[in-house]
């Protein structure tokens, strides 16, 4: 990894039913790809309950440690839907009803249906901005560094599509990616050495099994395109030193 | 959620790969079912980088906050392996050579494969025991109440099988999940009514859309099976009354 300071972000998931096991999490890999394509780097996510106390204390932690952080579930019209207010008083402001997010549910739903539950959707914390989501109406938003979205994926990812834009990113992170039937064991020991010589690339090792096939999966990763090209150059020869052929490489996560 | 003392766990998820949203992490879902299923509840759950910094500060942070830690990932034979180095430095004890973890390698590879790297594999902390492995040898180990296990997930789940009964556990966590066709902002206030009744029972509400079909399951979760019953009987109930049908319910996470 590039030695330029980098800028981090952790995601914080909300919800019982990912520690449950009921729902399986898909927002931290797709947050993670699409914040590394404007250039911010998911360095820690979380996934917590719906125990404000827990909501709190986890938010006041990674907002002041990471450049950015995005939370994922519990805003939505029900009485499990504690987010907002645990993030207004992690910011020690009162909970407010947003005008303008009110507007919003009015023409979203038929006269009569927003009642108090779907008002609760209005409510942000005070001097909190709007994120504006083209699905169902109901924004999210952002206060300090923390943006806050929901845990349907669907919204989620429409909401985050529309302020990505802002965030100020440093440099992409590029990677490549190099598969060979070989076993990761059997070529450790030169992969370190390769390590070894590019402190700033960063060499992941993923060995594969199943469906007749084995091998390893090297993952390469740095924002410097120089250094990608000549590190993945050595992979393929040590890759060819043992008796192995280096796969087409792909680029991407 | 019954209020006697519960049986907690943390789940510590180590790769760069799935902070990248190259990888999707399935250990959390598996090991959230498969410990609530001996009594175990996950409370939390953190996904870090190949770092040894953040490695040892969040193990010693979250063993001394849960009653266990299972980490997953980081303890195959490669330099990005570095978990049991670090959950070594975590309890401040020496990297030992385990003479059991080496007979089980020079057992699983042929004469001259078992190299440096792959022994490497064979390396606890002092005063860990072996979690054997039924697919691969290589075992994963416990120190203290750390559980310390790979993150290819067939193999995780091998032996998380082979110890599971070790552990501890309280009050299996009994579920039920009823499904009806209204919009979960409609049934909002009447279930938070029925909430407010049910201290000792946990109630989700999770909206879905989707392929011409939506609605919202609601999950009753608690240690009581009558008060499980009796909270889903008024959920049913209330679902009539606002003109819907309740599904058929399961069972499960």
């Amino acid at each position: 990894m590039s030695h330029e300071k980098a800028v981090t972000a952790c995601v914080v998931v909300i919800g019982n039913e990912i520690l449950s096991g009921r729902t399986q999490d898909a927002n931290l890999s797709y947050l993670a790809l699409a914040l590394n394509s404007v250039g911010v780097r998911v360095r820690e996510a979380r996934v917590i309950p719906d125990d404000p106390d827990t909501i709190i204390a986890t938010v006041n932690e990674v907002r002041a440690k990471f450049d950015y952080v995005f939370t994922t579930g519990g805003i939505g019209p029900t009485h499990d839907d504690i987010t907002s207010l645990c993030i207004a008083r992690a910011f020690g402001v009162p909970l407010i009803l947003h005008p303008e997010a009110k507007a919003l549910l009015e023409m979203h739903y038929r006269q009569g249906e927003l009642n108090e539950a779907r008002l609760r959707m209005a409510h942000v914390p005070e001097g909190a901005e709007l994120l504006l989501n083209p699905v169902s109406r109901a924004p999210g938003f952002r206060i300090g560094n923390v943006f806050v979205l929901p845990g349907v994926p669907l919204v989620m990812q429409a909401i985050f599509d529309g302020f990505k834009h802002i965030l100020a990113g440093g440099k992409t992170v590029l990677s490549r990616s190099i598969t060979c039937a070989l076993l990761e064991g059997r070529i450790a020991a030169d992969l370190g050495t390769i390590q070894d010589g590019y402190p700033c690339v960063e060499i992941g090792s993923y060995p594969f099994f199943g469906q007749g096939a084995y091998g390893t999966c090297l993952v390469l990763r740095t924002t410097d395109q120089a250094l990608l090209d000549a590190a993945a150059a050595e992979v393929r020869a040590m890759i060819r030193k043992h008796g192995g052929e280096p796969s087409p490489e792909n680029t991407g996560a």
